[in-house]
This record gives C-alpha cells, sequence and structure tokens, in this order.
C-alpha cells in the first residue's frame, strides 16, 4: 500500500494588495519610536529581503473557514471523489475564523466541522477536527492523516491549511506587508499506484523558541495593549531556520533512500525570499551538489506568505501547469519544507 | 503490543463558585426579554437539571495552558518518566489562552508548545500540537495518539485536555453557570502489559448539528453584539446526545467484544447531570441489562462542565482513590465516552 495525494485545490483571495498601499501606514520601531527612513525606503526595503511586491487579502465578508470550503472543494473535484467517503477532514490554521473588523478568534464549532457542514457531507464517520501547529500545519496534516491511513483507521483523508492573517496584522508594524491570506487542500489517500509519501520528518523546538513568534501589542502605543497582534522576531527566526530547516529536511531525504540529484522540486513554506533561498543553498550545501534550475517554485512575490496555505497553494498551481518554468512528472520525487511559530519544523520527501 | 495510560493527572482551580455567587446575576433570555422567576427560582431549577452546585474557576493570573501545565506534571510524576522521552504533547482545547479580563484568543504559539516549553523538555522529536474537537477533544487525542502508536511513529504520548470556560461565559446568559475551567492529562504509550485501549469510536455530526454550540452575542442586547460568547441550544443538544451517545458507545463495546456485564466503569463527559443519567439508562436498555451500582463516577455537581477536562480529571481522581465509592482494579474493563461542539461524539473502551 501506498499514500498519495490524488487531488489538490487552492483559493487564492481577490484583493490585491500592493506594496504601494502601505505608503500611508504610520510605521513604528517595536518600542513605539519613530523610523528615520520614510515608508518608500522602508518598502523598498522590505521587498528586497523578503521578495515581497503585493500580497493577497480576502473580501470583507470572508473568513478562514470559507475560503478553506472554496479550497476543499476543489480538492474534492481534482480528486474525482465522493466527499462522502472521507474518512477524515483536517483543518490545519492558526487564528480560527476572525471576521472583519472583529478581534475575537471564532473555532466554535471548529472550522474542519464548519466545512464538513458547508461540503453538505452526512457520514458521521468522517471525522472533521482543527490541527493548530504554526505554519507547518498543512504538512503535518498530511503527516497525520498518513498515521492515521497506516493505523487502519482511514483510507482517505481532506487536509486543508487556510489562514487570514490580514485580519491579525498591527497595521504600525512593517511586518504587517510579509502576511496575507489564503488556503489550499488535498485529498491524500491509500492506493496501489506507485509513489507517495517515502519518508517524513517533524521537530518541535520550544526550549528558547517558543516565542519567536508570537501575540502582543501594537507598535503604537497609542492602542489599547491588550489588543494583540501576530508578532515576529525575524532576526531569531531566520537565524533558526537557516540552523535547523536544512538539516531536518536532509534527515527526511536520507530516510527516504532517495539520492539528492533525484530531487526534482522543493516546496517550501513562502515566508521570506533571502530565507528560502538561504534555506535552499545550506541544503544542498549538505550534499556538496550545486543547485539546479527551476528547483524551488516560489510564489511569495504575488501572494505573500498565508502561513499553513502557502505549500498546498504552490503544489495546486504547479500541478495544473499554473506556475512559469515548473510542472510535475509522474515519477517526480519532490520535497515539502516547512517552519513556524512553535517554533516547528516539518518535511516529507514525496514521489508523485 | 497494547497501549496503555501509564500515568493521569489533572488541575482542579482553586475558585469555588457557588450557586449561590449568581443571586445577583441580571439574567436575561436569548431574544433580550426578562425572566418571570426571580433568581433563586432560575437557580434551583438550574440545579435540579443540571445537578450542578458549584464549580471551579482558575485565579486570575492563570490561563488554559498554565493549568494544563501542571496537570501534564502530575501526569509525568504519576507515570515516572522522563519527560524528554516524550514523542508527542497533544493538547485539546477550544479557546486557547484567554487572559482575565481580555476577550481574545491566544494561541500563538500554540498551547502544546507552550506546556513543552514549561515543562523545559529540549528534545525537538518531541512534536506538540493543539487538537480542537469540542469537549471530546481530550479523548480523541488518546484516540490520535494511539494511531501514531501503531504506525509506528510514536512510543510514548503526553495528551492534555484544558480550558478556562470562565473566560467565555456570557454573565446574562443562565447557561453561564454550567461551564467551569479545568485541566486533565494522561500519558499513553506502547507496552507489553495486559490490556489498554480495546476498540474506539468517533463520529462527526456536522449536517444539521454544526452549530447546536456556537460563538454569539450576549442576551443582554445592551452590549457590543461583536462581543462572542459561548452559546448553546440545550435542548437539540440534549436530544442529539441521548440519540446518538449510547449508539456510540454501543458500536465501540461491541467492536471490543467485551460483555456489557463486564463493564466496571463509565466516565462520561460531565456536561449535566440528568443528560448523563439519560445516556447510561439508554446504553444499558441497548443491552437490554439493568445498570450497575457505581458504574459512573459524576464530578458535575462540584466541578461544573470544565469541557475536555472532565474525562481525564474524573479518571485521575478515582485511579488515585480521590472518589468516593469509586475505584479500579487491574484488569477492569472501563467506558470513556464523550460528545460536544461539532457535534463530536467519541468512546473508548479500555482495559485497565
Amino acid at each position: 500500500m501506498n499514500i498519495k495525494i490524488t487531488g489538490t485545490g487552492s483559493y487564492i483571495p481577490s484583493v490585491v494588495q500592493k506594496n504601494d498601499n502601505f505608503l500611508n501606514h504610520y510605521f513604528l520601531n517595536d518600542d513605539g519610536s519613530d523610523f528615520k527612513n520614510d515608508n518608500t525606503v522602508i518598502i523598498e526595503k522590505f521587498k528586497s529581503i523578503t521578495g515581497i511586491s503585493e500580497r493577497r487579502y480576502v473580501t470583507e465578508e470572508l473568513t478562514s473557514s470559507d475560503i478553506g470550503f472554496f479550497a476543499a472543494q476543489k480538492a474534492i473535484a481534482d480528486a474525482n471523489i465522493d466527499p462522502e467517503t472521507l474518512d477524515y477532514i483536517i483543518f490545519a490554521h492558526n487564528f480560527g475564523d476572525i471576521e472583519n473588523g472583529n478581534i475575537q478568534s471564532d473555532m466554535l464549532p471548529g472550522l474542519g466541522a464548519r466545512v464538513k457542514h458547508l461540503l453538505r457531507i452526512k457520514n458521521p464517520k468522517c471525522v472533521a477536527y482543527d490541527l493548530l501547529f504554526g505554519c507547518p500545519g498543512w504538512i503535518e496534516g498530511v503527516i497525520q492523516a498518513q498515521a492515521f491511513i497506516k493505523a487502519g483507521i482511514a483510507k482517505r483523508c481532506l487536509i486543508i491549511g487556510s489562514e487570514t492573517l490580514s485580519r491579525v496584522v498591527d497595521k504600525h508594524d512593517r511586518d504587517a506587508m510579509i502576511f496575507s491570506d489564503g488556503a489550499g487542500a488535498c485529498i491524500l489517500e491509500a492506493t496501489e499506484e506507485d509513489g507517495g509519501i517515502l519518508a517524513h520528518e517533524t521537530a518541535s523546538y520550544t526550549f528558547d523558541e517558543a516565542y519567536y513568534l508570537s501575540f502582543g501589542k501594537s507598535n503604537n502605543q497609542d492602542l489599547d495593549p491588550n489588543t494583540k497582534y501576530i508578532k515576529m522576531d525575524g532576526r531569531k527566526i531566520y537565524e533558526f531556520a537557516l540552523t535547523h530547516v536544512p538539516a531536518a529536511m536532509k534527515a527526511c531525504l536520507d530516510q527516504s533512500g532517495v539520492d539528492i540529484k533525484d530531487v526534482k522540486k522543493i516546496f517550501i513554506h513562502q515566508a521570506n525570499e533571502k530565507m528560502d533561498d538561504a534555506i535552499l543553498k545550506r541544503f544542498y550545501r549538505l550534499f556538496k551538489t550545486p543547485i539546479p534550475e527551476f528547483i524551488m517554485p516560489m510564489s511569495i512575490g504575488n501572494l505573500g506568505n498565508s502561513s499553513v496555505a502557502t505549500v498546498p497553494t504552490l503544489l495546486d498551481l504547479v500541478k495544473h501547469n499554473k506556475f512559469e518554468n515548473h510542472s510535475l512528472n509522474k515519477g517526480d520525487v519532490i520535497i515539502f519544507a516547512s517552519v513556524g511559530a512553535g517554533m516547528h519544523i516539518n518535511a516529507i520527501v514525496y514521489k508523485y
């Protein structure tokens, strides 16, 4: 028995938020002090580091479970399955549903249950739960679904990664420009076909790293300090990712038995272009192998960092030939990898 | 290989909130209208239906992850294991950490990562994630841990259920009196010892039932309608639970091959005394068997409904002989069962 992704889907929100839209923002340092540079310089520097030109936001009436549902519908259609045959719906997110203009997370019922409701699935044996695991949540959902299939309690699972980070950003923090909204999904199932998941790796670093990403007050000290926003220690995360992500990817590839030269594509969490480039460089350096051309599709320039949604969205775009210079062929070995709040890291080596 | 609970722990919050503490509350109907009866009558009626005399709240400075950590520490000590040997920390909750006086859920980082941080565990292979599955979250965590052990990716897991419902109740809703705070935890591991999990059952009913428990505005129409609280349709939940919980418990027991007469104890989610009594009655009626004495320990009278915490707390109290008229002996077959937001139901048949 092999365990394969038989369908993918994604939802790319319709509101294009260009870097220029931040020109009138009042950015402040963490300590509330003003920047020396004006916004034109701040935004240019931001773009040169992160590679982000624009990002996507959902329209006012949509929440994370809505767009997770849209991605799920597409994945179900792509796999051409009857949704009533799903054994699990695993919904990875970090903040629940947050309505526009609200600061509360609504997770009652859970977002998995909401999507099952929206899909009009009746089968009570289809178990719908929510998984919180930072940005690596979608990959971790695939790893959990694989475990359920191996343990004999599932045959077919839907794994969704959906997030609306636009609802938790601090407008006075330059990091607000990193974050975006999006949703991606896949169907994972037991099959007699060749390929599928060859190896996986997960690690949680919490001893010193637990609060590298956290929920904190606005940089604008005039705002209510009890209202919290997504906050990150970019420098520490960068160093952390460079130390640990290539090692986790290597451990996973070693475990799979696949030669580095046979890896055709690397789908990595879209957090920061420079960081992803550096991770890739270190990863290939561990094998003393040059980096092949077109190995790492990058969506961050136009889609920003949509947390759990970036990897499944990338996969969906490449799978359906909607990504310039990137395509997948049967038998290709690919790697998924992610890093995020926790701090958690994971990777999967997969034969397409 | 068997899969057994080798240690348990719980944290019972220190603030005792008696029914009398609600005498000065201004209770309103869902539509904002006044009740005909005064609070003495409302509270008496409440007590006769739910069986609740008092409930526990955490002190101001504590959050859900704090008390989950306390319960986890005790479970680790009880199992006498080195926490560095844990493969998973699964933290079941519904609302994240909510600070006293705040309405936002803080889940960044996740509560599992917070507990791992507080436990000072260094091992990065100990994967810490959060599971949202309504009140049945702790039982579902045990089921997921079992799957990881069966799939060969874990040997020893910590499963925590922790919740501070006092932070999400609507003071103008009589149902506020049902909810309480608490935390329970266990260590589940692969062992050559006799017994352990014999069977499990999970079901998600979302077609009509998804919003029987939801997040909604206060009954006091003068309050901000955008601030949300835990809301339940008690009548529908009662009917739902009576229809589906006994059937799920029976399916689980049938699957285990154990005779109903050999069941020694039933640990059921503490939501409502009358409801639990009715579930027990229907369950035994399905087997045309009389209900044995002292089969179902009930903590709701003094501890209220602390969601994911009720079942592991009950187990911990009975296991450590802290529950009058109830004890466990090696070889006893016991049933865990829960029902809650989603709507989800689950059950485990377990040989102690």
